[in-house]
């Protein structure tokens, strides 16, 4: 992966994409007392960064290819769908009995075909490998793939462009798609710049992956920052070397300091942003890094439960009400941040 | 006031200002029965349409000038100290001692020096005159000048751009500069559009002095769609021959109806929109327009107080608490649309 595929992949993704841009935040920059800049990427369609890399690895298919699968039905599973109706794909998304019908219609309403099969995440996956093996439908994983890695790097040439004298970017970490993307562009633009991985301290596969030199399997926990849940994969290959590669930092957020962060960018920001996509803000009001130029904080999704977001901005101190926020269990609260890489 | 104005402001002004984008609305599109673009401009910089208006006007000042002067403490206040300061020139905006400090403080964190006079929005604008005769600095006004109203229409290039089989645009009215710049453009693109007017019942001092036939005045009012109160100027010179020339209908709004079109946009779109921003959106929930094909809705500004903004979107029912949304007296309700212009 090098900033060479990410600029093929951006020219071939451009007239299905909308571009961010970055605004400044004035509060925040008075409070970090650096000019912080927060690049708009949650109003992106399907409300996510995932559809650049969706986009992408969609347009990197072979002509005859009758479709895609994945198990998805989060941020890129809609992507996926969205993706493959733009280019008049098949697109078949896998799901466990446990997958709820609301969100089993959303997958539908964007056209995608559904499937459901088994109890479990890992039945899921099965099917969707199994469709792919059968029915030749190529499977497109939301984010341990070049092309896909590639996609998500075509937000980091923007900020890059954006801000070009950065001196750190937040970028929330999760599969590490994103974060392998958009640290292999800005870094390639501006060397200098710190790339710090922001997560959940509970469920944080990456952030346990680095620590232990190889991938983890971690217990998954409820979340606000839901979207950077779930596992790298036991049999990553991609993006678990490149994030080591990249990484200078790693932060771990409390539900609670997540949801402040949700909450400092509606009422002072004017933006609805996941738990997922707020981490980044989250880690600056928590006081969790020192910086000493621009920062860049991508806004990465907006598809948070709007009756939960009502309940966390209802919020009238730093906590929102105990059933929205679970409590860190003291294990999970004593996870440090990883090391600075030396790779 | 042509088309060619328009396209002659946006080369001056595009390197700015940001390009809005259309945003599909599948809860509206189904709710209408026909395809409802949402126009994002509520994203802006200053966080309005104003922006458009302002730096053009100040981009066409003659060299030497020394700096700009208004009255308005609204969106083309923030607006005009945003486009003087990014042009290096000073920039004075005029206020009653009735301003709060608060907002005082908002319109020096911009750049603009603050002068505080008399206690009336007339005293202030006086000695906005006084300085532009006195100090040689230009008189920049919010609407009803043929720069401002070729900036403004930029929008309409765009939204026109985005949707070119559009049936129907909403636009905000309140002093007619958004309404004469953005349909002059639209029409020019796509001559069948219906181009609607919607404004709040109490105080729309435009649909008032279209059906007098004359700029008439009208008592302000409190109201959820705040910017677009004030009168047009009983010496109007501009928008009202335009909109007149232009618009198709007017939609009066009840404070009840716009509540509920703040209130989708956060529930349903995920966007924070002002009062007066939310207008097409509210007369589109209010089933106030038959459309007969695509519809497009622009979201015109954002600065919106989020106390009361939190307080809207808590209203579990149409109507928000009695204290935000005052009643609309008898006499205000009946007035009725104005019939569409055979000009």
């Amino acid at each position: 992966m090098t900033v060479a595929d990410i600029l093929a992949a951006r020219a071939r993704i451009a007239p299905q994409v909308r571009r961010s841009f970055a605004a400044p935040s004035e509060a925040l920059s008075v409070r970090v007392g650096a000019p912080v800049w927060l690049t708009h990427e949650h109003q992106q369609i399907t409300g996510a960064f995932k559809l650049r890399g969706a986009t992408n690895a969609v347009a990197r298919l072979p002509a005859g290819t009758p479709g895609v699968v994945t198990a998805s039905t989060g941020n890129h599973g809609r992507a996926l769908a969205h993706a493959a109706r733009a280019r008049g794909l098949r697109a078949v998304v896998c799901l466990s009995h446990l997958v709820p019908e609301n969100k089993r219609a959303a997958v539908r309403a964007l056209g995608a075909e559904v499937r459901v099969i088994g109890h479990s995440q890992d039945d899921a996956q099965a099917e969707a490998a199994r469709l792919a093996a059968e029915a030749g439908l190529a499977l497109i994983p939301p984010f341990d793939h070049p092309d896909v890695i590639a996609g998500q790097g075509t937000l980091g040439l923007e900020m890059a462009e954006d801000v070009p004298d950065a001196a750190a970017v937040l970028i929330p970490l999760s599969g590490g798609g994103l974060f392998a993307g958009v640290a292999t562009a800005m870094k390639a633009l501006n060397p200098g710049i710190r790339a710090i991985g922001v997560s959940m301290r509970r469920g944080a596969a990456m952030a346990a992956s680095l620590r232990a030199g190889h991938p983890v399997a971690v217990t998954e926990a409820p979340t606000l920052a839901d979207s950077l849940g779930g596992g790298i994969g036991l049999d990553n290959r991609h993006t678990l070397d490149a994030v080591r590669a990249l990484i200078d930092d790693v932060i771990l957020l409390s539900e609670a300091e997540i949801a402040a962060g949700i909450r400092h960018l509606y009422h002072h920001e004017r933006q609805i942003v996941e738990g997922g996509g707020a981490v980044g803000v989250a880690a600056l009001l928590a006081g969790r890094i020192t910086v000493r130029g621009p920062v860049l904080v991508p806004l990465t999704g907006a598809n948070i439960d709007m009756a939960l977001h009502a309940r966390i901005i209802a919020g009238h101190d730093a906590h929102a009400s105990p059933e929205d926020i679970p409590e860190n269990t003291p294990e999970q609260e004593t996870i440090p941040p990883c090391p600075p890489s030396a790779s």
